[in-house]
């Protein structure tokens, strides 16, 4: 029999409050869930209930200003079929998507999310804190939902992560026919996010996936975390949006064609 | 419990070869594993299986024209830190992507493969016949692996389906708080890849997944198919790479900009 994989959604998670302990939420559920972790099990706990925990709240009126303060760079503007004015930006950590990570669902009524302030740190913690309490050597990944360029709807990413490798290292190694695979780089970081998003829907408050049976990718608490899958914006092809980019090169045109003609040295 | 997920790499697939009929192959794959599939399973068959099977091979020396031959539109071009020159480009599929999906990892030497020429048809056609062949109803996912903006690595996405669905349905549901939520459409149909590729790996010779508990998502063979995944270019914020948008909007600039430093009348 190959690798097999098994993930639930725990069940019994409560909703969360700022200041809960989310390691004990989750060793409770596990209690009630009538099973225990194991070695080489992965959580994969979404964002929203880490913000919750660490009290990342503000009030639904400032979700705009919210927006801005978490903004480090507008990638993108666009206006939603709705007439909403959509904003892609790259936010603190670097994760480039709509609305800077501020959610608005599945919070109390009046109140937007705040992503964690560092959910790799996040995870580190309560990884750590699994680890000890329950004597397993879990690894933990923190999940949120991104749309993405040139395909519609969303899927869950890694935004942060501790104890587990993101990447699956094929680089280096030779494919089945002897051949080196220099560029194949599986994010599997993300594919965990994926997997986990299967069984914990949006709708139901189950906000913890297990994952059993990837135990090859869960090593040290210090491994890189999520952080390390993002791009930096220099190395990206899509750095800013298709009509931000044309604005720019068009601004930058016009004035040394208006030079140009009126017969300006352009040395 | 909540619901549980079963994931595993069918053993025992062969090399496989043009002319090679993949449903019996992977019925008997299904025999030596011992397992039988049961009525809601999906498969995640990489797309690399199907083109041998469908002889979409040609000769490496012509890599760079069969590229070419697949793409629709040039999205960016890059130069990597290898010095050779990747081409995002969308292909004949809608699909964007590097290389337009033309693949020479675990190929025979000297050739590289191009996707199935109709990926979703290719996935109605296994499905239907297993479902005649082995009596259950199951849902088949087509993957292959696709870089994207803003995060390093690869993840395994649908680039055809049947008989399961590829989105979630989430429009007009209303949240734990009520609330209806409008925007958030998860695709399953890429979350269903990323789980296989979890499981099937890249070194291995194992192209074929089997996601066991998510029936839900399974329904009738003529559901849309992953077709339906890609946006149209026309909505989409980075329809062309940042440079190449940049460049097209300094020209236009510079042609407008010239003639009103000439003093030319721009109505």
């Amino acid at each position: 029999m190959n690798n097999r994989v098994l993930v639930w959604a725990l069940a019994g998670i409560p909703e969360v409050k700022p200041g809960y302990d989310l390691a004990l939420l989750i060793e409770d559920a596990l209690h009630a869930d009538g099973g225990l972790l194991v070695d080489g099990d992965i959580l994969v706990v979404t964002s929203k209930i880490v913000s919750k925990a660490e009290g990342r709240i503000v009030q639904a009126a400032d979700r705009e200003d919210a927006i801005t303060a978490e903004t480090v760079r507008v990638v993108a503007t666009g206006t939603r079929p709705d007439g909403g004015v959509t904003r892609i930006v790259q936010n603190r950590l670097g994760i480039v998507g709509a609305a800077a990570g501020v959610d608005s669902s599945n919070t109390e009524e009046g109140t937007v999310l705040l992503l964690p302030l560092d959910p790799d740190a996040s995870a580190r913690v309560l990884a750590g804190e699994l680890r000890r309490s329950l004597g397993v050597r879990v690894g933990v990944v923190i999940s949120d939902t991104l749309g993405r360029p040139w395909r519609d709807g969303q899927t869950d990413v890694a935004i942060g992560a501790a104890g587990v490798r993101v990447f699956d290292k094929l680089q280096g190694l030779r494919d089945s026919a002897g051949r080196t695979m220099t560029v194949t780089q599986p994010c599997v970081g993300d594919e965990l996010a994926a997997a986990g998003d299967l069984v914990k829907g949006k709708l139901s408050r189950s906000p913890v996936a297990v994952v059993r049976g990837m135990g090859r990718l869960v090593g040290e608490l210090d491994l890189p975390g999520a952080a390390s899958i993002v791009r930096d914006a220099k190395r990206d092809l899509f750095r800013i949006g298709t009509d931000e980019a044309h604005r720019a090169g068009y601004e930058e045109g016009f004035a040394a064609g208006y030079a140009a003609g009126r017969g300006e040295d352009q040395r």
